[in-house]
């Protein structure tokens, strides 16, 4: 259940009674000197399936998989309600300055979008986690689905960080949108996971298109058709020898994806 | 990589150009109006070893483990620094009003103290979450084992409320003092992650010295040893006629599991 086993062999003895407080006291029993540095919390080596070292502590082999390619990209929720309407323009007007500020560097773009889009996930799940623990309720699946869609957004930011390397004004304002972001996010969510959710929904909508607009421009070779990053290749399950157009296909369909959850879950919340 | 399988297998085309924004503008390819409520996310039947049907949302057979009971329960962090001494304060004087309000009820006082001890992960693991993203770095690891650990504690708290089922005034309760530790938590992981963890590292010490007063009090016959709730027996992978004792056993070495973890992230963060 857990990415590190973090079971100290060394002390196998086993007591029923006294708490830590018990043995800290009793100056028979107080403990040595070097247990204060020492919790004996290590990280088992892991290897890949060919037997070599696996080089990554973001992510471990089990957390790997194939993105699923056949997955609709045209698929829209067509707003209806207020609250459907009031979610579509507010990303529809976000994306007018985002598109002047980025024009066609959609490197740097799916980059610097890449550290937003994991706000969302992390931040649904944070207060359902807390939601289910204030009502005493079972959670039904919500919480991990949102905060291994956090984790599989910041894989992406991991991946297009090789790509495109940030520069420091950029380092700068990813410090002040997420800030924005995350607080307007919380209280959004705070107000109506519904909106929140179709909000994500529409997010990962413009997320597809802009991923496809990258593809357009690696196929014109206006953007240069590089090897894959070694991250993305073992994240995803890629043969040796793929591109970042490979790479590009993947993380989109992981969009759509996301865009299904959200807009899933604004409709069940 | 996800919870639930999420794909909707209707719908198979799949086209590289063109987002969602693009369907829904052209007249011809528009969405037929069923699209609006229709996402197809479907979560597929999963089913025990046994062939039965899992009936558990919370979590998924593949999240469940046996707890390693060998696991010391007298290791003890003396405090050395004067962040250790008032991480260690702090605590025992935190524990003093809890003795008074809860007495002898170890099995109520259980249950309310899970849903706070599910906070400092999520907390935890949000803010190195929103730090990675920030810094465009990688993790090491550490916000999957402390989400792991928020959910850990929530699976406990979902075990405990079975067996003392909380009454209205302790929900009331729950809302006040996660709302007060919520918030002093993220302020103190902010202020410093070291003395976040260690704080965290010395309740998990009274933890396990509760659970060990609880045991105590089983085997006095203070408190019936029930058979254990079912939702334990399938995430602890129990023994069908596991009792009540059974569970705060494995309960107890999770909460020693979880002193190294934090004990060691003080350490080196
Ligand atoms: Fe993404
Ligand atoms: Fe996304
Ligand atoms: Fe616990
Ligand atoms: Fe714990």
């Amino acid at each position: 259940a857990s990415t590190m086993t973090l079971r100290d062999k060394q002390q196998k003895e086993e007591a029923a009674d006294g708490g830590p407080s018990a043995a800290a006291s009793s100056g028979g029993q107080k403990p040595p000197k070097e247990v204060v540095s020492y919790w004996g919390v290590q990280s088992p080596k892991v290897t890949k399936e060919d037997g070599t070292e696996w080089k990554w502590n973001c992510f471990r082999p089990w957390e790997t998989y194939e993105a699923d390619l056949s997955i609709d990209l045209h698929k829209h929720h067509t707003p209806t309600t207020f609250l459907d309407k009031f979610a579509f323009w507010t990303v529809k007007s976000l994306r007018f300055p985002t598109d002047v500020f980025f024009q066609r560097r959609y490197g740097c773009r799916a980059m610097m979008l890449e550290t937003v889009a994991a706000v969302p996930g992390m931040v649904g799940g944070m207060l359902l986690h807390c939601k289910s623990l204030r009502r005493f309720e079972h959670s039904g699946g919500w919480i991990k689905a949102l905060l291994e869609e956090a984790e599989n957004e910041r894989m992406h930011l991991m991946t297009f960080m090789e790509v495109a390397k940030p520069k420091w004004y950029e380092r700068a304002l990813v410090f002040t949108v997420q800030g924005v972001f995350f607080n307007a996010y919380f209280l959004a969510y705070l107000a109506s996971p519904k909106l929140a959710h179709r909000i994500t929904g529409y997010l990962e909508e413009e997320a597809i298109h802009s991923y496809t607009e990258f593809l357009k421009e690696l196929d014109k070779g206006n953007i240069e058709n590089v090897k894959a990053p070694a991250i993305a290749i073992d994240y995803w399950r890629l043969p040796a020898d793929a591109t970042l157009r490979d790479v590009v296909m993947v993380v989109r369909a992981d969009e759509a994806h996301h865009r299904d959850v959200n807009h899933f879950a604004s409709v069940i919340v």
